[in-house]
């Protein structure tokens, strides 16, 4: 048992919202047995003082993982807020465990997923387009019930988000590293089969993290076998998908629609071809995060997580960085 | 029992998807036991051939009532494909019964209503809007669950969709004309005393026929009641809610989006104002209507009302012509 731990927090000036609550997190830890923390606090955004030698460190903001290291040499463990991680696998030093927030995005990534996969089907892109030219032409296609809802990714929130179209009456194909059966899917592929099943999706939904394995995934070659009319939802990562091919296709009215969460580049630059693209609806990054419960639900997490590792036990959440998720 | 009728079809040349299929009709009339028909179809758009001397109409496009009547004399049936009716009351001939669709739109109805208000309560109409300026400004709103809903008339469209809404977690508050208790609804009251519960709205969505009674029922003034940031969804009537209103509180932003399936004139007019107003979504009166089901799902209303008024009995979907609806 470590009983005495330097726990060092990172807060993001920039969002008010999901400061970290020092008393909420004092009142978690105080109820692991034998604990004794010391916690420093930084929210200048800055990086001068990082933490002094913490055995912890809470990223509630992007960080320089070398320079918290440099800051903080006995730092064994890195907890985000964020679940994807792939910013800081690079440099991750081999003594530091990374655990994330996944499972906190489920309820809010679903029903987003959820609302964008009817959009799609209800053609609500197009309309937008079409408004923008007073056009009026009415489409009369039917419910969301047996079109086929091809799902890359299947963690929480994609299982989440399976769930809830399923109650809806589509069918779910997942693809998944492993391509083993899944109680939330109709059927399950590895990701090596998915040239398979692309061209059977009337709708594909990504949640995937982006790693080496999954980098360009749906490049223009993929995109181009999708069926015509097909609708694209990006909540995973930009880097997953083709975007300059996305936008064409999109231009071209090859495909029916999409509903991008995630960019190349976030803000994505005022001067970028995407923000007048057709038939496509743009949010920006916050499909996930619901800011009225999120900072709770990390630190439900986040205490857990001091808890085991004071006891030396494994972590919840813990990334791993060969797989990179 | 009346064992030979004269059945009239008047087709709208303009929607193919929903041109009867006549076989399909015979094949169900044959279905009934002692029945003869004779079936004449009008598929041309223009009244000069409505028939001659039928007992029964189906109308597949809106059609003149009093030109209808004096075409048939023995008229004592009109069936619609619709749901709204408002255009035939006025004139209705004392002596002929009419029975509308109600009940073809629930499933695609309900899942519509649920798209929009996520839609709504995800901020997208906000997003769109957003997107023609190229801005960048992220919500972390929370989901759907204990959100209050408004719903406006809760027929089989309503009953449905307050069913899609709970299932998400949100609260539903019905409005009707009785405002009896509704296994659909957590709250319901009579029409009277809307005042009561205007204010709670977090989303109103409508699903009211026009009547006199729903006449511009969310006039200015109700309107001016709700929560600022509530959002709207009509699939109803437009005449229900004052739209001009509706337009001014969209552009100042106290509303916070809007989701339109209906207009005071249809097609909307390329110089209406409507169609560069913020945060509103247009679809093009198609929200309900599924052609890939619809005109099986209008024969087998109109087979059985064809067989009960051939045996004399009460029909089903019969409009009560003093309600409206």
């Amino acid at each position: 048992m470590h009983s005495n731990l330097r726990i060092h927090i990172e807060n993001d000036p920039a969002t008010p919202s999901l400061m970290l609550d020092e008393q909420a997190l004092r009142q978690r830890l105080n109820a692991i047995p034998g604990l004794s923390v010391a916690i420093s606090v930084n929210s200048t955004g800055r990086s001068e003082s990082i933490g002094h030698n913490a055995d912890i460190l809470l990223a509630c903001r992007k960080l320089n993982i070398d320079e918290a290291k440099a800051a903080n040499p006995n730092l064994r463990f890195v907890q985000t807020i964020s679940a994807g991680v792939e910013a800081y696998l690079d440099h991750l030093p081999a003594d530091v465990s990374l655990a994330n927030a996944s499972g906190v995005h489920a309820a809010k990534g679903a029903e987003f997923i959820l609302c964008a996969a009817l959009m799609l089907n209800f053609s609500i892109p197009h309309f937008v387009t079409d408004k923008e030219h007073c056009v009026w032409a009415p489409k009369f296609g039917g419910t969301i019930a047996e079109r086929k809802v091809l799902m890359l990714g299947v963690g929480s929130i994609g299982s989440a988000a399976a769930r809830a179209l399923r109650s809806q009456g589509a069918y779910v194909i997942g693809i998944t590293r492993s391509g083993a059966p899944h109680n939330d899917l109709n059927e399950s592929y590895p990701i090596e089969r998915l040239d398979q099943v692309l061209d059977q999706a009337d709708l594909v939904v990504c949640t995937l993290p982006l790693t080496p394995g999954t980098r360009n995934l749906m490049n223009a070659e993929r995109l181009a076998r999708l069926k015509p009319g097909c609708g694209i939802v990006n909540v995973g990562r930009a880097g997953v998908i083709d975007y300059q091919a996305l936008e064409d296709r999109l231009r071209s009215g090859d495909l029916s629609g999409a509903v991008l969460d995630v960019f190349p580049e976030e803000p994505l630059p005022v001067a970028h071809s995407l923000w007048d693209c057709p038939r496509l609806v743009i949010t920006p990054h916050c499909s996930l995060d619901d800011h009225t419960t999120y900072m709770n639900a990390c630190l439900d997490i986040f205490a857990e997580n001091v808890g085991r590792f004071a006891r030396g036990e494994d972590l919840i959440n813990e990334i791993d960085r060969h797989a990179g998720y």
